[in-house]
């Protein structure tokens, strides 16, 4: 697919899911085919996202982000989709976040003016990058990452070979013992910061961290170890204001995943001397799913005292392709097709074919594992018996991201899994 | 990218790894830009496919075939990628083999006249999408697999309410109890293909197994496993043939994946009252990898008294970009980008930017873990400790299927990482 065609592209069946008889078009004209996923229109498996609830979980993160005060800058590598990009900014999203350069290419791509790159970047080619898509695109703004001395020296060595480029905006990431990238004191941090202060390649523009990692889904050690490292992060955004190393109007201050969200958002307010704008990242909510991300918000609704509005709009539609043996179906799907890295997928609902009546999948079927095309339905009761060649499968996912990147479209359907639209994804 | 589109589309930098600073091209255009993966040309992380290597693999295990008097159908869910499926056919491959509709029409958009589907197809979608296919390609032969009673009525049903589409040329798939799909026994199995036989939709034109779930790298039990699988595979080819069952000129069996292939081969040739084509389906021969069929290949060797040729041609390069602990670098590479469903990456090699001398990978450095977006390389010696953000390191790969997917282009690559050609995949 074309850059510049990302929100319109041309599909065609050589992407898996697109029916064979159907001649190539854009994306915007499947909704109009009048496709539905039960009838069995389009070739399984398949990846859907249903309408209805993705745009629920659209307005609800966005409501939230708003009620607690901080913009939403979501994270974009979770669906590298233009479409759910545009979605995402036209519900109110500060901006978008990415993890490459070559992501942000594509957010920006889709309409993005103000982004967050939530890692190192030091590479020529990827400094370079920014610096062309800043000179293409008049106002864009772009911070990444900074969390060592011999980062910024790269950085440094890029920047003093070339004629007139910016400096680059930065957040100086913290982070902790044992965990990932970031600074892992507060003295490292603020010698950093001290450091970027005098360089001429960068501007100190906020403090960011990463919660997602260490989040358990135990309130109590939740709360605990939120509260620790949210505390360094004001602690260092109030020693880089005092000591006036921000280089900006506004000063960033940013974490948030999708896990325990509801735990930093409030610690991303704080009084300095220039106004702080406080950004939470989170990506999966925009789909949600049925595993550990549900089980995750199950904890953050007790924790609100209230529901919350987050629902699974992703599945994975297969067939059942043989009953080989008493207690087991095997399915048209597999590793190809369906996130395997936090759990299995989770069986959540069955259809004869023929009928458009779903029923829910009992609590006795399982995935008992995935082969590359293949998944083993296991189950013990009389509906699993009853299973027959050609039945259809939804499956529940966990870990949006792992399915995401399996697909080049997908269709979105209504409540009757009729095709009211598709996107597509630029991995 | 366009079905018709296949063997030379035009790539941009909304595939990772393109540069984001080149104009879109065609593939073809790519091996003339000079762009060097060391040299620091490409955005990282990169998967790229070594051109020695994959040479090396194509010839060798087609000899291999050739050597034992069966032919090579290639299993194309692996690389979904119309130049490999192209390299296949033109290194003397008897055909191609798919798991899906899709798949296939992609196979045969690339130049594949002879294809199995060493799957059960029993959805309308895909039947109709089978009948077009050999309609407007005149001469394809595609036979796909049933296993089950309730498989057959189905394509029967379909097949009954249209006009003068062929029958459908179907391969008897052999299971195994607690396996995957296919009949459990010689009666069952001998009981479809009569069925098969007195039906109007279908011609029986061979059997089929698939062995490589019960592979375990032991020679002894391998061998055991393999011999009492095949010696099943040829009863029931004999049986059917004494019966008169088949419908062919020519008698197709098939079994063998990438994992011990050497053990069956030799069952496929058979004595019938026609002639018999064995057919070897293996797919991750192709790249190789350095995990989990670099140990099944290093026992194929010693069980065949020699060497063997296959290469590990397949790579996904990364850079440090944060050293925050002792005996901890983080790289640009995650779940999103390298396989990690049979084992983690393995690191290979290293270089300092700047160099062109790679450095073989310290037996002491592995990578502990992975997230989306990043890979934790650990290691305790000396050259751990003098990583620096900017370092190149090569890792390895367990599983080619699950690397492949997770890129739309890949450079081919000479020695000295000079980027000479490129692929494309069609997921």
């Amino acid at each position: 697919m074309i850059l510049q065609d990302l929100l319109d592209p041309t599909l065609d069946a050589s992407s898996k899911g697109y029916p064979h008889h159907a001649q190539p078009m854009r994306r915007s004209e499947i909704g109009a085919q009048g496709w539905n996923v039960l009838r069995g229109d389009l070739p399984l498996p398949v990846a859907v996202i249903r309408r209805d609830a993705l745009a629920g979980n659209l307005k609800w993160m966005q409501e939230f982000a708003a009620g607690r005060g901080v913009g939403l800058a979501p994270h974009g590598k979770t669906t590298m989709s233009p479409q759910l990009f545009r979605k995402q900014l036209d519900a109110g999203a500060w901006g978008l976040t990415f993890a490459t350069v070559g992501q942000l290419r594509a957010g920006v791509t889709a309409g993005a003016k103000r982004c967050l790159i939530a890692n190192q970047v030091f590479r020529s080619v990827d400094l370079q990058g920014i610096a062309d898509l800043k000179r293409a695109h008049g106002g864009l703004r772009i911070a990444f990452l900074v969390d060592s001395l011999a980062q910024l020296e790269l950085i440094e060595g890029w920047h003093v070979a070339q004629q007139g480029v910016e400096p680059f905006e930065v957040l100086l990431e913290l982070g902790l013992d044992g965990g990932r990238t970031g600074c892992r004191t507060h003295e490292q941090a603020l010698a950093l910061a001290q450091r970027l202060r005098s360089g001429k390649a960068t501007k100190l523009v906020g403090i960011e961290c990463y919660e997602g990692l260490g989040a358990t889904g135990d309130s109590g050690k939740d709360t605990a170890y939120a509260d620790a490292l949210m505390q360094r992060v004001r602690d260092i955004a109030k020693a880089c204001d005092e000591q006036q190393l921000f280089e900006t109007g506004e000063i960033l201050l940013t974490a948030g995943g999708s896990a325990i969200f509801d735990l930093v958002a409030d610690h991303l307010k704080l009084q300095l001397s220039r106004p702080v704008q406080g950004l939470l990242r989170s990506g999966c909510y925009v789909t949600h799913d049925h595993g550990t991300y549900h089980r995750f918000m199950n904890a953050v609704a007790t924790r609100m005292g209230c529901g919350h509005g987050l629902h699974a709009a992703m599945e994975v539609w297969a067939a059942v392709q043989s009953c080989p043996e008493p207690g087991l179906a095997i399915l048209t799907v597999g590793k190809r097709d369906i996130s395997y890295d936090l759990e299995l997928p989770l069986p959540i609902a069955f259809v004869k074919p023929g009928s458009e009546n779903l029923t829910p999948a009992p609590t006795d079927w399982t995935i008992g594992g995935l082969n590359d095309q293949h998944a083993y339905l296991r189950g013990t009761g009389p509906e699993h018996q009853a299973l027959r060649v050609g039945d259809l499968v939804a499956l529940g996912i966990s870990h949006p991201c792992t399915t995401f990147d399996k697909w080049r479209w997908m269709p979105v359907v209504d409540d009757q899994y009729n095709v009211r639209d598709a996107i597509v994804t630029c991995f």
